[in-house]
């Protein structure tokens, strides 16, 4: 049991809290014996919810926190008042090496800003990236940064391409990923101060694929492994893409009622549209992990199912047991010893 | 005749030109006798064309030009060097007040710098932005801007936000339109510099009705009349609008072609659903003008056919017959007075 990977998970995070984290978690550990889920949240609410299930003992831990924080709370206010929250129990766990990793489908902000502030920095991270998988028409691309902190520098943008190839090769198994900035346009000269101060810093970075520029149009088909920007450009793709596939099947859901005709029709492609939609849900591949920090914390959908629950906690397995972090570590101690000697 | 509007059209700028392009003149021309289509562009392609059709003559007139742009040739460089051109000659007749507008399908780049240098901006006008109709569940909204220009500051952004509300009004017919700010967050205090300094000027804006922040997820469903940002979001709100419509449509296809079942029901819902997805089709909306010039020029789409030109014409006329520009001048003409006499 002591060489087991300790992840804990905000069991009153999310829209459906308790019920599907729970579940979620339930499955995880039954899937893998090598992990351990730290359920964190008040204590009678969680084991209410366990008594549901059978699952083995020892790869299910309680962790007692009796304050909730929600998603309209201001973040910083509330992770310095609610101390006994299950974000910053669960957090100061992962800084003080009790757990490996923290996964929570809770409010984003106070998720980002106890993992800032509690679980803190690598030495060398300017601004810890939060990376997103969206889903393509080839599988899945990383998004970062779609974090809190807007207007990166071009420094800090080279940084997140660096922690962003580590996590794609180590955690998704994509093989020396490409990396692309996002862009109005594909050629060097194109874009804003951002974008061109960045371009010629990643022509030079040794340590990742850099594929040049990708114009927004190409995401969807899976133009880049790796998408970068600034939190202010990510967000928009992260939620243009949310808003458009949703108002797009909306419509096609509206069409398909319009006659008795298609009514029977829209019966006949149920299953396998189904079927087919699924390789376009960002569910199927876990949470977006906050990049560089002193151990992994990992946000997933408000929205998240029991699925989505099991997806992150066996993507944060899979972060701990191929050394992700230490690689990040490494990364930046050898940026800091290179500049040290300058 | 000497009152028709005169509506300088781009014959040979788009994928589909000559021949679309002639097709869609043709419709206008028929369909309002209060307007005269000036085709530019080399004579023999287009008599060629033109002879296909029936048409009340005096409404059609043909400009010669001999040379083309295409998209691939540096716009600044192709706008000095080519003064044959279609779209040279005819931003120069909007200039010298021979046409009233000017509507191409042919090089963005071309078109805007063509715009900007040819034509010229209205005094007061710092920037000239391109305003996109972008298809909404509830109809259209106008994204502004998306041209060439990145990095606006505030006091732009004012202008662009001042120029949509006349187009949305006078063009579009929307009745005091609403003014969003493209934004990561609603509140007042969210986003990056550019957003929070532009956030007061609004509020303070007497002549738009400003609703606040837009979260990019809102923007499909038709969360605000005018969409307002700078070029780089801007830019990647359409790009990304066009590829996850285009990707998710072609999941959609894949899935139905999995089983004969499925196969069965595609044929039986395929027209309810094409008569649905052209309420979510750009196309329907015309194209996008650059306001704030001495004239009209308007840019469709490089893949519009007839009916997109037609009514991009159409729209050209209504811009006119509302005084659009004359309204624009007002407001900034105003705006110079105020600050004069401060």
């Amino acid at each position: 049991m002591e060489n087991k990977i300790r992840i804990a998970v905000d069991a009153v995070g999310g829209d459906h809290a308790p019920a599907e984290v729970v579940k979620g978690a339930v499955e995880a550990v039954k899937r893998y014996p090598d992990i351990q889920v730290i359920l964190v949240g008040p204590g009678e609410l969680i084991e209410e919810e366990l008594k549901k299930y059978e699952y083995p003992e020892e790869q299910m831990v309680l962790q007692p926190a009796s304050e909730i924080i929600s998603t309209e709370e201001a973040p910083v206010a509330a992770i310095r008042d609610k101390q006994d929250s299950s974000i910053v129990v669960a957090s100061k766990m992962v800084k003080e090496k009790k757990a490996d990793a923290f996964v929570s489908a809770g409010s984003t902000g106070a998720v980002l800003t106890a993992g800032t502030l509690i679980v803190g920095r690598v030495k060398g991270v300017e601004r810890p990236p939060l990376a997103t998988p969206i889903p393509t028409e080839k599988g899945m691309s990383l998004l970062l940064d779609c974090g809190a902190n807007v207007d990166a520098k071009p420094s800090q943008l080279v940084q997140f391409a660096q922690m962003g190839s580590l996590y794609m090769e180590n955690v998704m198994g994509v093989k020396n990923p490409g990396v692309a900035i996002l862009n109005i346009g594909v050629e060097e000269e194109k874009g804003n101060a951002l974008t061109k101060a960045t371009y010629p810093l990643l022509k030079e970075c040794r340590n990742i694929r850099f594929v040049g520029n990708i114009e927004a149009r190409e995401i969807p088909a899976g133009g880049a492994d790796i998408v970068l920007c600034e939190a202010f450009a990510g967000n928009i793709v992260l939620k243009l893409y949310e808003g458009v596939s949703r108002t797009l099947l909306s419509v096609v859901k509206k069409g398909l009622l319009t006659s008795l005709r298609s009514k029977l029709g829209a019966l006949m492609i149920k299953p396998a549209l189904k079927e087919t939609l699924k390789s376009f849900d960002s569910s199927e591949y876990g949470g977006a992990p906050l990049l560089g920090l002193n151990g992994l914390v990992v946000k997933t959908h408000g929205s998240a199912k029991a699925k989505e629950i099991t997806n992150t906690i066996l993507q944060s397995r899979t972060f701990v047991l191929k050394g992700t972090n230490e690689k990040i570590k490494e990364c930046f101690a050898g940026i800091e010893r290179v500049r040290s000697t300058k």
